[in-house]
């Protein structure tokens, strides 16, 4: 084993941390692999949130070194008939159930990309029906920082046959109007939104000359800032945030709190001359 | 030093994480060995909860690597009379206070099971009486991780002379039913309860043609499963669950909010022919 | 590189556990050295609480490894004009805005001590100006625990150019009295106030046969205890708590509810013959 060979797992999921659950995988990852660093990407997941935690990971995975070994469990099919994956893409490597989980991250797989995780001889050698965290993911993961390849976890699968969940991409309305929605309202209360900044460019390029109005509620934000302290102390802005999506937020204050908005708040965008 | 030597300390305390507390423990586990790794098990321990401590302990240490160095901070008597003891079973090493938190744990010890901690060449220079975590537990954890022998600390303890808490043992009753109490709610509202696996396998034995039948609040649900998805969204259902004891569940629901359930909450499994 | 040398990198920030923010910091960390050892020392410093993000550093940097890279963000001023300063002091390498936060750690700094960042070099490739932590705080850090001297980093600062919080020194009054603030209530509701040790050391020499009187809100504590146990069960008591400043707690109860304390509440002590 290379010493310096970076062996880390990052965690994604919806246990909480009140629990000894998350604590228990770290221990089972460690027992297969004492050199693993185990890191905490976020375990606040609402419960059985597999587009959440899909769309966590699209903002996470750039900012981890290869051969990082993602696990992802927001499972609530534990123990019946789904199926949990190992997939290998864009130099990180992922396991997760069959949920749509997957299909929420990126939405073009290859057959060469995914296995399906089966080879009992990775997992602990009891395993539970309500806790597939600790007895299956944690020692793979741990198996996988050490090497093991994928392929050795189980066949191939045609990526037509993985679940999928629809979720609707934000473009442009006839209007040349945007509708999004709140996906995310972090610590400080600024709304995450599901509007990409590719699509505020596009509508920038349409309607060069227009002022940005942004709704939320009632009430409406005029023009798109570039940080927080850029409008007065207690004033709403709206930017593009660390997602690369757009956000709205309140300079030292809760845009939540403020625009009475939370998760699956509709947010329009429009320009007008 | 084995490069490849697992240095891992379990950390369980009541401390929570808002505070700088488990912190400035890591900081001085470090401070004495550098190369240890360090797994936060469970900071949410109710303040003072002894009992649930020694529960949490059950459950998780099987799935730790031989040599982990468990850290249980539950010590309401900081400062005062009580001991802290220093244990070596199953594989593993332990710090606690002696306050009936191993009994818990396990009852039955034997007196080359334990010592009790008092060389303080061991700790910091200076111990203040109230966060023995910091002064006196975090650096003897890392002077254990480091191959210190468990007689370096101090004598041998009788364990007769050990604290103990009475948890009753739930048994099969006279009329053939289990009277046990959920000791936990989980993230997912979940109810964990003290009745363990083998007492069922007993019950199901001696009334085999039975239907179960298992009774929480005004409540009562039929029928053992083996996952939460084997019943309908929204289901009650009963299982044997990660912690090896009976638990109640809503398939992608919360018990605790259908049943009004909390720590506490009597449950009773009967068979009815 | 020493295999042994600590590469501690210990973080303090306002970004709570429930987003990614934290995660997605140790990713980069991990990108520019993977054999970093990553603390979470306190990720709920009160959004924007710079004040208390110093009052943590000043009680936390002594049980740290000498040479551990402390990382403090706690950063309204995200994207606009303030600077970041990297500072060498007491054996610790220590990252934060200039905010004002340096200035409540410690109130006397050389020249020689701070650089401003500036080097772009050691930054992400693309800094957006919502997310310093994860795009020049984290990597930075990285490259910090590789032995980059701070000269690297930038020119030198002239101390007296940094941002100052002005944070009232806690002193006896004209009338033998002392005067503080609860600046934090603890997980167990313990209250934490700003009045050191030593002042109350120094009280007592003056009116050595006086009797100490804390008062908090209507009610008041006769004397000075030294640990929790030391009351009954239930009844309050002051002592020297682990900050080494005058702390106010219920023996097995919190303190915060029962006086009705929180932070910013007042607390008197006198001493009265």
């Amino acid at each position: 084993m290379n010493p310096t060979k970076p062996s880390i797992v990052a965690l994604i999921t919806d246990f909480g941390l009140q629990d000894e659950y998350v604590g228990v995988m770290k221990g089972v990852i460690l027992s297969v692999n004492p050199q693993a660093r185990i890191v905490d990407v976020c375990h606040a997941i609402e419960p059985y949130g597999i587009v959440q935690a899909g769309q966590m990971l699209a903002s996470v995975t750039p900012y981890f070194p290869p051969e990082t070994v993602f696990v992802v469990v927001v499972d609530p099919g534990v123990g019946g008939e789904r199926d949990i994956l190992a997939v290998r893409r864009e130099g990180v490597v992922l396991l997760a159930p069959d949920n749509g989980l997957l299909s929420v991250w990126r939405d073009d797989w290859r057959s060469t990309d995914i296995v399906r995780v089966q080879q009992t001889r990775y997992f602990l050698s009891r395993v539970s029906r309500t806790f597939h965290g600790r007895d299956i993911f944690a020692p793979v993961a741990g198996h996988l920082t050490l090497g093991l390849p994928l392929e050795e976890l189980g066949p191939p699968v045609d990526p037509r046959r993985i679940q999928r969940v629809s979720v609707p991409m934000v473009r442009i309305g006839g209007q040349g109007d945007v509708r999004g929605t709140v996906i995310a309202v972090d610590r400080f209360g600024n709304l995450i939104t599901d509007i990409r900044s590719e699509v505020l460019s596009e509508l920038e390029r349409r309607q060069s000359k227009g002022e940005w109005r942004i709704e939320v509620r009632e009430k409406s934000i005029h023009g798109l800032r570039s940080f927080y302290g850029e409008v007065d102390r207690g004033k709403p802005l709206a930017l593009i945030g660390s997602r690369n999506t757009l956000e709205i937020a309140i300079n030292g204050g809760s845009a939540a709190a403020d625009f009475g908005a939370e998760a699956g708040t509709a947010v329009l965008v429009r320009t007008s001359r």
